[in-house]
């Protein structure tokens, strides 16, 4: 390595740690954390960020920038570290202190305000924080600058390079494919038997089911684990430390299944990391868009897939020989893939999964550009919900209160789900012409195939790339919503017989 | 609060944070960490401890306790908030950043090196990491500076102000107290059932009691849990958020019992600590002293008491009606206060256990002033354990080997143990003086009365006092061994009728 990218790594590790220790407590926050504990943990968390800002903006981490940036003839890697960590370096330094702080304190306001509107039901009691901090977040765009609209300067920060230009025509062709198939499903006389799904289903043995999945993807339980949270999450400490959480409904088998599968997918991308690649700044997932491709990709494309179930259903049987007696595959499979527009967008289907962020992905463009205030937005949110899903939610708190997100200033956040989706197809595709025989692998339950596919040319590289270099090296084409549609319509055309 | 401590403790909360934030890792690193995190921990808790210093050491630090030091007319509590940030700031400056760094290293091929040793039973594979440690710790002892003795300085960390001066008289008079109870024991005819302890008790049973006990004793699960470690441990990141560890031996009813009211007395401790000295230099645990007094008290003198097993054996037999079936109260108290020498300090009863301590005490004194030297350690342990206990270990991993903490850079931990045995004593004797019905109360398993007095006396000042000062205020005397020996002696006098 050369020695000007040696001391920027040294100092960018610095920064790394801490960011990481940051997630361990957040890991605890979500998994441990008694009551009586958040004031602390909030003050822990502060004084974290607060000590992880000072060091990438630190004039010795300027100067070894600086050094690395006038460096000739470096490797494409080295290249890319200095890229990655010039983009963290100037973020932080392009916004002020107190407007970091003040946004630190909104968002805190925000999550209280939310969670007591979320309850009671009421919008306006949420109304005001969301307006400061939709305020205080075109703010921030104009502090990191932007080359078309504000939104790319959040959407920035989860997809980096990702804007609303290169957004709106996936997006848009999502929506226009998704619609009329949602509308075709709606028609179909086919429904699949959900009872299957919704008899009783002891804790321990699904627990039990999704460890045994969990390790046959290759998750390494030597480096990680599984536990309970509320909201199901995976948080990665190092590639040897990789963490990811369910929950469990007893009535609904799908839950905590297509969770720990949805998280382990998540858990697979951290472990699978170069390890040469540890403590840089391009040690690290490359974009949440990407990170999401493979979560989805495990959690639908394989997870809800009949050769998947060809192998898994009589060992989910053997757990639960009197609930699955009689079951058959090809209705265990519809059953797991019902598409139903619904309110929630945690519970929805593949297909219906990403009109609902379509429809928050226009709002918060909508809110950025000042065309959509937040006093209308339960109208413009059941509006939008009655145009694309063609239901309306009966109260706000299943409506344009459901998600947290926003609550939390995570603005640009959503779109990167959909992203996820798009990039899990077209991965997916490519992978299916590099192993001839991976579906027949599948239904072997031989998932070492599709994972080492996966290490390779996904997860190895970290951010060496962009994420659109990525999906152009890893898939041969540059991203598109084509896979996806073609995946969706190819898919459920069958299951509903459209 | 005057304006110049404001500004100190605003300085000190940050370095507090992250000093908690540490704890925290810790904590996960003994309770969930996988195999595999273990070297990006390492990394973690290096990178936190270095900022913490840069924190501490900080010219805005230097600046704010300046000012508050010239600060005239400060009440008592802000005096001491003072002196504890100069302690603090003043230890951490004076030893140099390379000194530092190489302490750490040390300490880390050190537990490698003992590991290795313990698991061989090889004493030479630590013989010369344990010597170089010794010269570090002596080169800190020099930097830091001292009154008396360089041991006095390693003390200082564990027991601020406790010197070998005060130390000698006061664990000398344990040590001509306790050899001849201990001999007077040894040939006494009575003898207890262990029996009633070493049956098998199944692990739930076990937890779930445990759980009962710590509840009664005021442990509050809203700002605290339990959870499984190797080896048992308190950790405290907040009042409101104090982690309890215990181990479990279905053959041995003692570990996971004695254990979790051990670590509970510690975390009655964290939680009762002043809510208004929270995040300022004085809001914690005075020292590791009083900490072990409070633990040591729960265990032993109201945990191992008979007014305690009257109300609690009922309970007990209740979950374990089949291994308990006939036990009778005084057969039950005297199984769980056998008194044997043995090799292992952690299994010691509360007699032998200051031998122990006592022992370290001595080599660590001989370590640092040069009279012994770590060649001839397992000889001179051994002739120490003879001499103290009548015994001699098998091997040097039941012997000198046992113990993490020398492995660890630990040296000058040992003594508190046994300070906080003699604490303990002296100052249950005022409680029970305080609450003239505290021995009826317990017996009805009311164990709030002895808690309040706890709280009052002991947690709620954290560091307004030394320890020194705190026994004397708390108890009405100056630390002294004599309400300790007076207490077994009478106490194992009556069972073993000396």
């Amino acid at each position: 390595m050369n020695p000007t990218i040696k001391k920027l790594v040294a100092r960018w590790s610095e920064f790394e740690d801490l960011t990481r220790a940051t997630a361990v407590l957040e890991w605890d926050q979500e998994v441990n954390l008694p009551e009586g504990g958040s004031p602390a943990r909030g003050n822990h968390l502060a004084t974290l960020a607060g000590v992880a800002h000072e060091k990438i903006v630190s004039p010795a981490f300027k100067t070894a920038l600086h050094e690395a940036n006038k460096t000739r003839r470096l490797s494409l890697k080295e290249q890319a570290m200095v890229r990655e960590a010039k983009r963290e370096h100037q973020r932080a330094s392009k916004i002020p202190a107190a407007l970091v702080q003040e946004v630190a304190r909104a968002e805190s306001r925000g999550l209280d305000a939310w969670k007591n509107a979320r309850r009671t039901n009421r919008w306006r009691e949420f109304a005001n924080q969301l307006h400061e901090l939709v305020r205080l977040k075109r703010r921030v765009a104009d502090a990191v600058g932007y080359r078309h609209l504000p939104y790319d300067a959040l959407l920035d920060v989860f997809e980096p390079d990702a804007t609303v230009k290169e957004l709106d025509p996936l997006l848009g062709e999502v929506r226009e494919a998704t619609i009329p198939l949602v509308r075709k499903v709606r028609a179909s006389k086919r429904r699949p038997n959900r009872r299957i799904l919704t008899q009783k289903y002891p804790a321990d043995g699904q627990m039990a089911f999704g460890r045994m999945v969990v390790e046959a993807m290759g998750f390494d339980f030597a480096r990680g684990r599984i536990d309970l949270s509320t909201h199901p999450f995976c948080s990665g400490f190092d590639r040897g430390d990789v963490r990811l959480t369910t929950r469990i409904h007893e009535n609904d088998l799908r839950s905590c299944l297509f969770g720990v599968i949805h998280e382990a997918g998540h858990g697979l991308y951290e472990q699978g990391l170069d390890p040469k690649l540890v403590r840089t700044p391009i040690g690290h997932a490359v974009s949440l868009g990407i990170h999401e491709s493979q979560s989805r990709m495990w959690e639908n494309i394989v997870g809800r897939s009949q050769p998947f179930w060809r192998h898994f259903l009589p060992k989910l049987r053997r757990v639960f020989p009197t609930q699955l007696k009689g079951v058959k595959l090809a209705d265990f499979h519809f059953a797991i893939n019902e598409v139903t527009p619904s309110f929630i967008r945690v519970e929805a289907d593949e297909v219906t999964y990403n009109l609902h962020v379509i429809l928050r992905y226009e709002i918060e463009k909508g809110l950025l550009d000042g065309t959509i205030k937040t006093k209308d937005l339960p109208a413009v949110w059941n509006g939008k919900m009655q145009e694309l899903l063609g239901v309306t939610p009966r109260r706000d708190s299943e409506g344009v209160l459901q998600d947290i997100h926003w609550a939390m200033g995570l603005f640009g956040y959503f779109p990167t789900y959909s992203l996820g989706n798009l990039y899990s197809a077209q991965l997916f595709d490519k992978a299916k012409k590099a192993i001839p025989d991976l579906g027949d692998q599948i239904g072997k339950g031989n998932l070492t195939p599709l994972r080492n596919w996966l290490i390779k040319n996904v997860h190895r590289p970290g951010r060496t790339f962009s994420a659109a270099e990525l999906v152009r090296r890893a898939s041969g084409q540059k991203p598109s919503p084509r896979a996806f549609v073609a995946y969706v319509n190819r898919k459920y055309g069958e299951l509903y017989d459209l």
